[in-house]
């Protein structure tokens, strides 16, 4: 493949172009992500440290393991971007149109170490990162204010890290964002076509295909995207037809955990500690059950820049050819 | 306003949350741009710099002044992200949907010096950049295999910028991409609600509320948007209804050129030379004449980054509320 297409995401109906003659071309920038490891383990001014749980704003929602040697522990953010307290009220004058800024932010604390990298965590590390997000997910889905919970991670400076301390966040809305209800609606009209689930149709089609699979378990598939955005995009898939994350059993967090563990690894080895984003894609909390969703996690490596051209329509540009990037990701050695 | 509050951008459908709240917390990590006037005026090594024209794939679709003075130069880029020739094609098979990668990508060299912030060009230099744009999009939008040209600019490293030297590019594609199809459906819409133009009717509100202006002269008006969906996000409407770029008058360029020289100029001396994008968002090419839709252009200051939360719900969250980008921006000392 050496000349650009354009691949349409199905999911999305956004177009994305593939583009390896633009892989080599000369930048006057270089950069690169720092590895944690040279930093200390615990660091006095860190609010997610161990020994730091006083810290201003830090009292827990939900803590993994004792008092003293937690495991993994869920704080409100301390500069939440909606808050809690409130009532739900949209106010609608000419064009403009606004609600109060009600919801829920917080801050998942991965680790009780500074300077330690996901892609290094043990696997049941992982499993409590992962009940932790479940826990949360469950109680704050009773809320009925609110509407959509989004569970993000950022990695890296380049992702949009403003703390180095491993952790991941959980906002809850109390709208449905528009590009969540998009993806339903395209689900929708798929399903309305054909009678299949979108999703489960693309986990058919790319378990027979195979050349895009990184790696899988019983429960869960990790494969980047036929129209993948950019290099190294990855989708985790459940094998089984589930539209929420909320109901996910221990034996497939447990698989959840050990192909995450797999993925961050490979992009940690293979790719020098990139910055990445994480995110769990999970129905509309109105929507319980549904034959055309299907929950999924999206990881989006920051190895190459969204600039206008990407903000001006909509469409990325991704130097390698999703193939290419499974290929590579396949074969990186894990020790 | 002290308190978060979700606004939602009438052209996009997009919700935005204003967040002052956040406005203040702690990073890690600084970062600034640098100034260009610390370089040389003229780069050995830069393929835009006055001098070398002959360089590798640098031969001219247009200059603007003579051969050894020219003003500004428009070039294919060296690293389309779309190629030239070809036929447009289909391919459908099962989840795969793809097309040939054919398509326009031309940079606009913006002017001869290597080192000269376009914050700080005369008017005239913008006037013939603009004319530069006019005339390239009327002679691309001929190409009858394409469906959309998008005209923009990254200002600075955060900004997506892989070259130095002051340039813009333009890109035309075979398929109308979905942020832009998007715009237009919603647009359509509220023509079908209301018999107006959305962007006619935001333009008379913002004109009698006063508070978002930035400045205006007789064709122009500039303003930040009433959900804009980070600090200082600017919109530039021209006061008159028109659908494309493509038939803006020369009056109108030279009014264009006044208010661009203008914003650019506060965003260089308000906020010490931010990275920016700009974009021209026009209709589809097959669409000469629409009471709905209204050509503008969008510019994005690079002071906030965008990460997991914004990748997994479209949602931006703008700690800076609209009115106070708007009266700092109005304010700035411009000699």
């Amino acid at each position: 493949l050496k000349k650009p297409e354009l691949r349409q995401n199905l999911v999305t109906r956004q177009w994305v172009i593939i583009s390896p003659q633009r892989a080599n071309r000369p930048h006057d920038f270089e950069k690169k992500e720092n590895k944690k490891e040279t930093l200390p383990r615990y660091s006095p001014k860190c609010p997610f440290c161990r020994g730091n749980e006083k810290w201003e704003g830090s009292a827990e929602v939900l803590r993994i393991g004792d008092k003293k040697n937690w495991r993994v522990r869920v704080i409100p953010n301390k500069y939440p971007v909606l808050l809690k307290e409130g009532v739900r009220e949209w106010q609608v004058s000419g064009i403009k149109r606004k609600m109060t800024g009600i919801g829920i932010h917080e801050v998942i604390i991965e680790s009780p170490w500074h300077n330690l990298s996901p892609a290094l965590f043990s696997q049941q590390q992982i499993i409590y990162i992962l009940q932790a997000y479940k826990k949360r997910f469950r109680e704050i889905a009773q809320d009925k204010r609110l509407e959509q919970i989004i569970i993000f991670k950022n990695h890296g400076e380049a992702a949009g890290t403003s703390l180095i301390h491993p952790h991941s966040q959980l906002v809850a809305t109390p709208i449905v964002p528009y590009q969540i209800r998009f993806r339903y609606e395209e689900a929708e009209r798929y399903f309305d076509n054909t009678g299949r689930c979108v999703f489960c149709q693309i986990l058919a089609e790319e378990l027979s295909a195979g050349e895009r699979i990184i790696t899988q378990n019983k429960h869960f598939v990790s494969f980047v995207p036929y129209a993948a955005l950019s290099p190294y995009h990855i989708w985790i898939f459940p094998k089984v037809h589930a539209c929420s994350f909320q109901n996910i059993t221990l034996s497939e967090i447990k698989d959840l955990a050990s192909i995450l563990k797999d993925i961050l690894a490979r992009l940690y080895f293979g790719l020098d500690n990139p910055a990445y984003n994480y995110i769990i894609r999970s129905s509309p909390l109105d929507i319980s059950q549904s034959d055309c969703f299907h929950w999924y996690i999206s990881i989006v490596a920051r190895v190459t820049k969204s600039a206008g051209f990407e903000l001006g329509s909509g469409m990325f540009v991704n130097p390698l050819p999703p193939e290419e990037s499974a290929k590579f990701l396949r074969n990186v050695k894990l020790d």
